[in-house]
């Protein structure tokens, strides 16, 4: 039976027509859209139209994720959709072709449901109109708000964000979900908005360890070692990492991050905290500085051309106009710093099976102004390791808290599968679901 | 008096109007195409019409680029033509976007001319069909291949290339005129076909100095101190650098830096021998493996479309395919290596005003099966400084071979302005063109 609850996994085994289980999510979207709207394009009729082609093709030629659902954060090439950046300037702009990953997935057989919202060229955290699912006076962060929604809200059972500081890790957190930010370039990111070059990755949201682990085989993640068919959690070594950033830390993160160790040490994990070394807390505003002068780069064109400035977002006009203390030699310095930290973050992450740290500061905040603090998601970005985000606990308000788990770079698929073997630990965190 | 002869300053300092102007180039071109064949789309029509729609731009609102043509190597997205990368699987491609470079030159009143060949993907060294205009036989070099060889045969002033080892340095060496391939990351990649993240760099074909004057100005290039207005040789300071790759050097290259460094000190500038530290020698293999795993992410996603494989080159299904010895662990060493390096060689190129070193190994060789060896060029990519060639020398049978300048990263202007110096004394190096 087709219910917009089913995960791409279930899916997939299930034997359901991609057009029941399409029409299932287009009923719920139906119904939940008005107040979600975590949609910058969607059209039902030609989802529909893409599910019957795919069902039309021959069981033996169908694709690894045949009838996929995915949502598209609106910052990805389409070839058939507008690629709307959630800026007046790209109003219904439709180049013709698809972004690598939108390529590889389509390839695999999944059907590009429709775009997502995003924050303006997803480079600033003034929200786009997209509601929290779990609380609607709520942001779902961001930037890629409506990945983040539309995955929270079972409106479609993956999508896909990029994460320059916390894009995609502050959503998922935000949004009760889990979701993949990889090694920085392990994935192409052909036709996607630039950014922040030297930080801009792409990835995954999904409600389930095993959905993410489709989306990375269809991007043909690899690691050097391929990872133990089940990571067992007896035996197995984490670091509990405050960071730097720890003083920002709200209490709902505070209590996440207590239950989390707690209860991996309850499935037979050891778990020592991590100090590290002093050079770390140089990350952020390395970052910062590297941001601040990509930005000058990347959104020079879109100044120029908007000449008078009316559609471009003040803060993207100040990355250009206000080069205030951005010098290169600043730029360098703090570029050079982040590629030296790099191998020393691999070196201190690869004694452990993963290290765990807070996604975010705190559940989701009030109001749509702001799509909350992505601070103690930067440095991981900055450094280039894979993260993963899952939920499973719970803020003052009930809103969904994760945690972060990460790797050393390229360890990717040895971060999901000791993910999945977590996921169910924290399903006791304290957090579930109503929707 | 419109001639096709004119440099871009000329022609803005000239008062002659656009359609003239591009009418003396499309007049030179129709005599010269079928030979040299620079183009992968050139309409002529369209190049009229836009010529006539800034014509009719009242003065005081014209750009500082006002009716410049640029041709555009065909990886640069353009929203009015297509944009194929010599790829069978992108013919007549058209996404209806600018890319950053693009709009900036537009913006600054540029003709977006038409756009010039390339390999496919600008990431083989599979010549394209285009032919050296000084000697139809031989290559122009690549992968801007086009764009070299338009700007060298006087069909266009200016052209966009991008170099991600020898692609822009190379091809101005074989046609005998001006490149700049800036600093990595100070222009914008946006909307550019992605081949390797890590060196990919945006940059400029002249045949003066002052013609990347007015581009690096339109690309706001700015480097922390202002270069002094005007530069000159008495009492300057180089190094001439003759590299690990040496041992490949030819007779026409041999021949060039000893005659650059001669006419440098006859200019009553000092030229020292630079012999780089050892671990300088690991940066060609280090760059190697970057390219050959930047290469694995980048064309996955066509060779997963391409299916049958048949519209994609060997090179690039090899780059796929073959995996041997490609490691994330050797990856990320030579990442981690070339980041190292590239304060180091800041700080060496700080110590003079300009490194000389070769551009190429020889003048253009026969034949256009290959673009020709990118070996000397290579090296200063991967560290990201900027890079001058300045024609002027000749090989065995005529041609013409140039030199490189190199300066520290964001040291773009300051590189121009010595190149500017250089270029007159270098003009007595042996080489006049014959077009």
């Amino acid at each position: 039976m087709a219910s917009y609850r089913m995960s791409a996994t279930d899916f997939l085994n299930s034997g359901v027509k991609v057009e029941d289980y399409v029409r299932a999510l287009l009923d719920h979207i139906a119904s939940r859209d008005a107040d979600v709207q975590a949609w910058a394009y969607l059209d039902s009729q030609y989802v529909l139209y893409q599910a019957r082609q795919l069902d039309a093709i021959p069981v033996q030629q169908r694709g690894p994720l045949h009838g996929v659902p995915v949502g598209v954060k609106d910052i990805f090439y389409t070839k058939d959709m507008p690629t709307q950046h959630n800026s007046p300037a790209y109003k219904n702009d439709a180049p013709a072709v698809d972004a690598a990953l939108v390529m590889l997935l389509r390839s695999a057989g999944a059907l590009i449901f429709g775009k997502t919202t995003t924050t303006e060229f997803a480079s600033v955290t003034i929200g786009s109109k997209t509601r929290n699912p779990h609380d609607l006076a709520r942001t779902p962060g961001g930037s890629s708000s409506g990945s983040g929604a539309a995955v929270g809200d079972l409106q479609v059972p993956v999508a896909l964000g990029t994460q320059t500081i916390g894009s995609i890790i502050r959503p998922a957190s935000f949004n009760g979900i889990f979701a993949l930010k990889p090694t920085w370039g392990a994935i192409s990111r052909e036709g996607v908005k630039v950014c922040s070059l030297n930080f801009d990755t792409m990835g995954f949201f999904a409600r389930s360890v095993a959905d993410l682990e489709l989306l990375a085989d269809a991007a043909r993640l690899v690691d050097d070692e391929a990872p133990p068919a089940a990571f067992k959690l007896v035996g197995a070594r984490f670091a509990v990492c405050k960071t730097h950033v720890w003083p920002e830390v709200g209490p709902g993160t505070v209590n996440a991050l207590v239950r989390g160790v707690e209860l991996l040490r309850a499935a037979g994990a050891s778990v020592e905290e991590l100090d590290l070394p002093a050079q770390f807390a140089s990350v952020t505003d390395s970052q910062q500085k590297v941001f601040q002068c990509d930005g000058q780069v990347t959104f020079l064109s879109e100044y120029v051309r908007a000449g008078s400035k009316h559609t471009l977002d003040p803060i993207l006009v100040d990355f250009v106009e206000k080069p205030a203390g951005k010098t290169h030699r600043a730029h360098l310095a703090a570029l050079d710093n982040l590629a030296r930290l790099r191998p020393e973050m691999d070196e201190i992450a690869g004694r452990y099976d993963a290290i765990l740290t807070p996604s975010v500061v705190d559940e989701a905040p009030e109001g749509l102004s702001s799509t909350g603090s992505p601070a103690f998601c930067g440095m991981w970005t900055a450094l280039h390791v894979p993260v993963v985000n899952v939920p499973g606990f719970v803020g003052e308000h009930g809103m969904p808290i994760g945690l972060s788990l990460v790797a050393p770079r390229y360890h990717d698929r040895h971060l999901l599968r000791v993910s999945a073997a977590v996921a169910p630990v924290f399903e006791r965190g304290g957090w579930k679901s109503t929707l």
